[in-house]
């Protein structure tokens, strides 16, 4: 158990960006969400998994639809009483913690507001280990667990329950309303016992987006290794490319932002030209036609100065950066794992090769 | 209080199909899942509104999407005792009695089978007197009653409950998972106590289409009157138009029946022409460019010979059909009422002029 305040929310949504491999919304709107819940209500105590007892209530909060919408159309702050509300009720208990869903730049952010807003705890755990563009992608899937109950609520107050017969059409149902909402809303979904989500969870993601984001802010003081040198190693991360953007497609259809960032190599890329795919997140990436990495590992671009992420919503024409795979959660390797989250379900018409395969012998 | 069972059925969907004024779905398909649960469960007490309490629970009962759908996506039977549960959750009280919400060879009849499988009675008293295309079209919401709670189940067992900030609103979103669901579901909406469903609610539906459905049947054995005249003076109707269907026009999109009739005139209006253009329910009917009745007024298409109700699914190229006018519920031809369904919501642009104010002087 420990207290975050506003510089740890800092670093949280660096890491966050990152781990969102281009998706998971901007993480300077998510921050300002955290931090202007933790003004007004105080510091949020983070719990480790462990702490907390198996049979209490556990509900991710989280926001659903096009990262994009919420730079416009934003939180009200009245969501997370109501999604608290509503839940607690059906359940005839109260919610003993909120936890993060997914790591991204808003969805690691939104438990945090909603945390410190209610008073609750934040349990040190998640379903993805990354970000994920459908509901049903998380690990809780894979150990059975159900989406629904789902609560979602929007900024005008509209608030629905759902219970559905499978995760796919908690997803197909919710988009709906999502879209009809105008294509961002506050949801809780897999409300879950403590011992569920010891089990299947992805421990420790809030700290360990703290420490990338930490590590990221410092990679310049790194003393004997070049900033590249030390943000590869921090992040255990393989350089795919690096480039500049020649051109970004873009198409925000049925709740999702789809699209292809197109890089003329430079430095060491030099003459080469590399693409990457996204759904929200970063599907794949192509290298002079060879596909250097796919989901469910990490593809994420980071600025080649900085090393700060650039989430999808953030590409533009001009701006160089390094496109790094990272490794994703085991769970994920795994034929359920692949099932959920694989090329194959994205339409990418190639099997699974982890990335430290595809990546042998130099990208 | 009385009891129905398959012969009323019989007549009161027969009825309902003629107040559908096009809409409320193919009164066969309708007809089926109610004699199915009568048969199986016993016949349905049919209750008059004031031999309901003030304060007990009466739920409206109704699917909701576009009727055509209905005929191959069926209803599973689950359903009322999934919706029965979800709503006397919600209120902490047992359902009192359900009641139709709109009168429509779908929705006249869905309302029995659910009564005659939980065991409830039914309330003789709807919100349209008649059928209308989107939920908020009730008189309950010139009341100022709530669509929500409403709850919403499909054949598949995914439900939901809503609440909403407008009954507009609820539409929005009841709207889009009806389509993610398939294009129909089975919902409740407006609960309501008692009280509230005497006041505003249209009184003696069930039995108004009882009526009309064994006048319709019997309209030929009328002595003093042709079958035309006697049909006429049952239903107080207009006769606009006789025509034969050169053209049907259809759009289905957005979970309507969208779509424009076309008719050559035949008998006394041999050589005018005539079109009658439909949201699920029919809107306008033009004859020689003249507009003879729009909603809220009963556009009413019947076979010219058997005076048989023939709803938008049914239209076909070559059928002889009598168009028909019949003076829509008082309350429709207020200010809130036509705001809610005149003739400038659909995107008519035209004041409202009262049926029998267009045709003085004849049609």
């Amino acid at each position: 158990m420990r207290k975050i305040g506003i510089p740890e929310i800092e670093d949280i949504a660096l890491g966050a960006a990152l781990l969102g491999a281009g998706g998971g919304g901007d993480p300077y709107v998510g921050k300002l969400i955290a931090i202007g819940a933790v003004q007004e209500c105080g510091p949020v105590t983070i719990l480790d998994p462990d702490e907390v007892p198996d049979d209490a209530l556990v509900v991710p909060i989280a926001m659903m639809g096009a990262p994009t919408v919420l730079c416009e159309k934003a939180i009200g702050g009245e969501e997370y009483k109501t999604l608290y509300e509503t839940v607690s009720a059906f359940y005839g208990k109260p919610i003993y913690a909120f936890m993060p869903i997914e790591a991204g730049g808003v969805n690691s952010m939104l438990p945090i507001a909603a945390a410190a807003r209610l008073g609750l705890p934040l349990v040190d755990c998640d379903g993805m280990g990354r970000a994920f563009p459908e509901l049903q992608m998380v690990t809780f899937t894979i150990g059975g667990g159900s989406a629904t109950p789902m609560a979602m609520v929007d900024e005008k107050g509209n608030s629905c329950i759902f219970r559905t017969v499978t995760n796919k059409w908690t997803e197909e149902m919710a988009r709906a309303v999502t879209m009809a909402c105008g294509g961002s809303v506050s949801v809780s979904l897999y409300a879950m016992e403590g011992r569920f989500m010891k089990e299947y969870g992805v421990h420790g993601i809030v700290t360990r987006s703290e420490t990338l984001g930490s590590a990221i802010r410092k990679v310049k003081e790194v003393s004997d290794k070049t900033p590249e040198e030390a943000f590869l190693e921090i992040t255990e991360g393989y350089k795919l490319f690096q480039g500049k953007i020649c051109d970004v497609l873009r198409d925000v259809r049925n709740g999702f932002n789809f699209g292809k960032v197109l890089l003329d190599g430079i430095g060491d890329d030099k003459g080469r030209s590399a693409y990457v795919e996204f759904q929200n997140e970063n599907l794949t990436a192509v290298v002079d036609g060879k596909l250097l990495a796919t989901t469910p590992d990490l593809i994420c671009l980071v600025d080649i100065e900085t090393f700060i992420p650039v989430p999808t919503d953030a590409l533009k024409y001009g701006k160089r950066v390094m496109v790094v795979g990272l490794k994703c959660f085991p769970l994920w390797r795994t034929e359920a794992g692949l099932k959920l989250v694989g090329p194959r379900y994205f339409g990418v018409d190639t099997d699974y090769i982890p990335l430290e395969e595809r990546c042998k012998g130099g990208c």
